[in-house]
């Protein structure tokens, strides 16, 4: 590592970069818990997905004398966001530096409270995917604040900062199979990216409209107006804990039919929301029908999706290419085949961190 | 009436004819209560359909000596029923019998119990419109049964013989606006067919494929496996209530709104299933998503939809022909747009008995 964080305010300004990649569920996060920033009411399992990914370049400096103590700044893919959605991010980041290097003078100023960001992300993947973007966009930004500042971190550090900016960003800081538990501050790794070779997802975008109501917004109407939000809360444990053992076991049908389960879970308790949540267009319904025509040919094919009209198709290598052909005619941008992808990775070609990558 | 009760086994054979109309519950039947034969698990409300009726043809004869006790016929839209579907309703028809009409010799005789029924009964609507034909089927076949040995019923007796059947056939005794309460043996009628002359139902038939898997088959598998079952049964009463007041109201939104929330919950419970249940096509969604158009341009439509893939939109007399020119594309047979109708009616064109048109 390059960065020291000993060397005190001269050395100012930092940049870093950082690259993640987006977390499939196969066991949903749906619903938070109250009380804590996003923390999730149940648990989830992932697929980290290797084909696509977020990078992130990040310049932290030292605010001068009178600045705002508050001008981060980030720009996605080209265009200026909200600071105020990045808000709790960048003051969590300054609190965990502040927590780590107390002013050496031990005076009332705080190391991480003159620290402000400029951040710069993009992804390789269209928006249109409907994979969760900010999930490995927080996990890159989350991994380079805390390198650029306090040099190398635990990955479980890092998965916690990452939950602040987006639940499910917490995952993508590991490569391979993950889990986050229901009220856990951070995810773990359940096995390494090279865990099951032969595994592959594939991404079916049917449609580019921005999604009618935020995947926040629906999670906290589920909640409050719907009836089974409960009782999925309750059946969440149980499906996660077979959605491990398929894992543990490579086996693709119990992960498939049990992803199945959980995504159909998921959205049942939207629909079942007043007024109802429906992300679902007829060309996902035609996806799901004909996957379901596949799977009585004798094919190994089971879909997921996630708060959108798209469909992820978990199968093997054997099928990915068939399964991206079969729906081609539907789709708004070309499938995406993804093996199990790696964790987050800090640092420029030459100076390179790998976090996570390890078997927890 | 021309059948006396009384006349003695002379008088037999007897033929008598009855039509009655489908039933379309707004708030919905789904799951069944254990140890008695369809008694609802959930409240319902529903509405009589005027346009489209099943037209039955009864002949009801003494059984000879030595003929088999269970030779009861029934033809269906010209083809012949597997009698075992039909047994424990007429089973239960004789025992009606029996207990009103104990045997004058006071014998161990039953007078019921040397009955048996030839059926003739057909629908004017295509089997692809996804309503229940048989409840419209029960309805008239229990009316026509108890006339023909009984004279003149009360319209709750038919009810809860038709119910026997087929468990929304209780409904469909009765015109106009009707509520079975979970675990009621009968249907009541709320408002006769009078009550609402704007409203209209829009039939929207996508497919005539069989369906993959009867109403009884996956409300049994929806109560085994689906983790929202036992929320559903909690919540449908009180659905059920603001069904009836947006009845009593005449206020479509409300109906309509209601009616949505309504089967998204009953379907919410089947998606949830394990296996999942789904009857929805790529066309049911397009139409779904259609409504969701029209009424952002200020339409008054709502939908619903049964065990099955077609739409019913609930609407009123200014809009109903556009809906159905709206969506004609994705239909294969034509739309089919209903007044509210009256209850079953037995007898001949000249010796007709209205039973159950009146306001309860």
């Amino acid at each position: 590592m390059s960065h020291d964080p000993g060397q005190g305010p001269e050395s100012f300004p930092r940049t870093i970069s950082a690259t993640a990649h987006p977390s499939l569920a196969v066991a949903k996060y749906w619903g938070k818990q109250t009380g804590a920033i996003n923390t999730a009411a149940t648990p989830s399992v992932a697929i980290t997905l290797g084909a696509i990914a977020a990078r992130t370049t990040l310049t932290v400096d030292c605010a001068s004398e009178g600045d705002q103590p508050c001008r981060d700044q980030v720009v996605l893919n080209g265009v200026s966001q909200d600071p105020r959605r990045f808000r709790p991010f960048f003051d969590a980041v300054r609190e965990v530096i502040t927590l780590n290097c107390p002013h050496q003078d031990g005076g009332s100023d705080q190391a991480g409270e003159c620290l402000f960001f400029t951040v710069r992300s993009d992804n390789d993947f269209p928006t249109a995917a409907g994979l969760a973007s900010s999930a490995a966009g927080f996990a890159a930004l989350a991994a380079s604040a805390l390198t650029a500042t306090l040099g190398e971190r635990p990955p479980e550090e890092i998965s916690r900062l990452a939950r602040i900016g987006s639940g499910s960003a917490c995952r993508s800081v590991y490569g391979g199979f993950t889990r986050w538990d229901a009220g856990a501050p951070a995810a773990e790794q359940l096995y390494p990216e090279t865990w099951w070779p032969d595994l592959r997802v594939v991404v079916l975008p049917v449609s580019s409209a921005e999604k009618p109501l935020s995947s926040r917004d629906a999670m906290n109407r589920t909640r409050d107006t719907s009836p089974f939000y409960d009782a999925w809360v309750a059946d969440a444990p149980s499906l996660a804990g077979e959605t491990r053992e398929a894992i543990a076991q490579r086996d693709l049908e119990r992960l498939g039919q049990t992803a199945r389960l959980s995504y159909l879970r998921m959205f049942s308790t939207m629909f079942a929301a007043a007024p109802p949540i429906m992300y679902w267009l007829p060309q996902s319904l035609e996806i799901i029908r004909g996957l379901e025509e596949l799977r009585r040919m004798g094919l190994p094919v089971w879909e997921t999706m996630d708060a959108g009209p798209q469909v992820k198709v978990i199968t093997d290598a054997a099928h990915a290419r068939q399964v991206a052909e079969e729906f081609r005619d539907l789709l708004v941008s070309p499938a995406i085949i993804s093996e199990v992808g790696p964790g987050v990775t800090v640092g420029t070609a030459s100076d390179r961190t790998v976090s996570g990558g390890d078997h927890a």
